[in-house]
């Protein structure tokens, strides 16, 4: 059995570290792994998620949470309280999953006027929050290029791009980011049809939509769902569309309901160990050190303290 | 309900655009989209599957085919060909599916002398084809860099990249890219366990494992599978795995079970106009254009003729 990609893993499941920070091996940050890095990182490295900005959707099939992004899309994020207050999603269901690109779920009856879901007291349409001014965002950059974008980084746990000549930075399609779907009008969206980007990172979606968030927990439910065989990958038939039972913000349920994951920090030495980690993987199964990490290839380790 | 990403689809499903030939709108390159490119390509810039080098995999959920690239993997591929010539692989499973990262399959009793499967003929080891001299390949190059490597492009329908001054040139973990699974030796590979590039790019595994050929079809089937909860994605539970029911390369198959896939050629005119679709999309979702496009980013597109 092939060990293939051995230090991967422990980024994209929970990591349980409790007992291990103590006896952390302390070596030069060059020659670490990502396992030694987080291993000897400190308490204060780490941060829980905000209730009021963490949105629990409920599946048959387990829980997703996402961690909403209100300093880059504040308007979206507003309106998405607002119907997750109403309790609008309670009973929508997931309408398409095409491979390699999207996971998208909203109401099933949104083109029929007599059967749409009540909007109640939110908007029907948001100004697009494509990009943010630099001045306001921190940034965390990585050191070794972009395709797409002058420079590129993490800004307070998303993964992000700038243009300094034009002072802006946007949120970037990488795996695990949670869009508002429009249609062709710039101000059509509204957070009530959201997209999960699943596959290959589609950066040519980058600035074209909102971005309001990101997966933080059950992105692995979401990615394995079956996809639609229709235009898009639309599920052809209502009896294949997965059912969104339940859909709260974190502030809504009782504290002890709440998750108590922690993400790493952006801002901290630890982040920067990690990001060489990501660049000269160091675990003994590689031959050949990339030198570099390109912005989606970082996935911000989270771990379920016990 | 929105068209986030209208033309994406087109790619990734596969195509019937007969009759839509003689009626193609012939716009300029700069300004076209990819479904008009498509729709006025012409029959040679299409090509058929090798049957002696196309893998037919069938799973109780449908079936699966892989191009082999024998110009960069020649002693794999030649192994990989012997292994199924033996039936080697008829009734083993998948046993490993790691969410953002790969499918594996193999022999569930690889790892017990008594019980493993016999390789017969072929090789337990072959030596690493980690790159091929940059003289023997043919190359189309994309414009827009590469966070990894000097140049990217192309190569007989593979997503490859080059550094002229080592003179090498290598296969890259795009999405559905097939590599040969391997121990810490470079020299571990033999092409009897192999895996699938599932979500994001993992860029940094190129030059550390042999790659072997890409996913033409069924892609959907591989990326839906249920994600295992064991360390590195491996299934916890033998009945969690997935049968692999058979194996067959196209060239054992009767001529009528064969498929009829074509894909577009990477030398064409065609091609150079589909990636200036990808770089700038024309639809008329698109409020902003990227201008750019990074190398997995660049689905190649198939079709069934009728």
């Amino acid at each position: 059995m092939s060990s293939m990609g051995r230090g991967w893993a422990v980024a994209t499941v929970l990591m349980v570290l409790a007992g291990a920070t103590a006896h952390a091996e302390q070596k030069p940050a060059k020659g670490r792994t990502m396992t030694e890095v987080l291993a000897a990182s400190q308490p204060s490295d780490w941060r829980r998620l905000d209730p009021d900005n963490t949105v629990y959707l409920d599946f048959a099939a387990g829980r997703v949470l996402i961690e909403l992004a209100p300093a880059y899309a504040p308007a979206h994020v507003a309106n998405i309280k607002t119907l997750l207050r109403q309790h609008y999603f309670d009973g929508l269901a997931i309408l398409r999953v095409q491979d390699n690109y999207v996971v998208q779920w909203g109401d099933p009856e949104s083109g029929n006027k007599d059967k749409a879901k009540s909007f109640g007291e939110a908007k029907q349409s948001v100004a697009a929050e494509f990009s943010q001014a630099i001045a306001k965002q921190p940034f965390v950059r990585l050191p070794d290029g972009d395709v797409y974008a002058p420079q590129v980084g993490w800004s307070g746990g998303f993964p992000v791009a700038r243009d300094p000549k034009a002072g802006q930075v946007w949120l970037t399609h990488c795996y695990g980011m949670v869009g508002a779907g429009r249609d062709n009008a710039a101000e059509s969206g509204n957070g009530a049809e959201l997209y999960v980007v699943l596959g290959h990172a589609p950066r040519h979606l980058d600035r074209n939509v909102t971005l309001v968030g990101r997966v933080v927990q059950g992105m692995e439910l979401l990615a394995a769902l079956p996809r639609g065989s229709g235009a898009l990958g639309f599920y052809d038939k209502p009896e294949q569309r997965i059912a969104l039972t339940r859909a709260r913000l974190g502030s809504e349920l009782p504290a002890a309901e709440r998750s108590t994951l922690e993400l790493l920090r952006t801002d901290t030495p630890t982040f920067q160990a990690l990001i060489e980690t990501r660049r000269n993987r160091r675990d003994e199964w590689y031959l050949y050190q990339a030198g570099k990490v390109e912005l989606c290839n970082v996935q911000l380790p989270v771990r379920q303290p016990q």
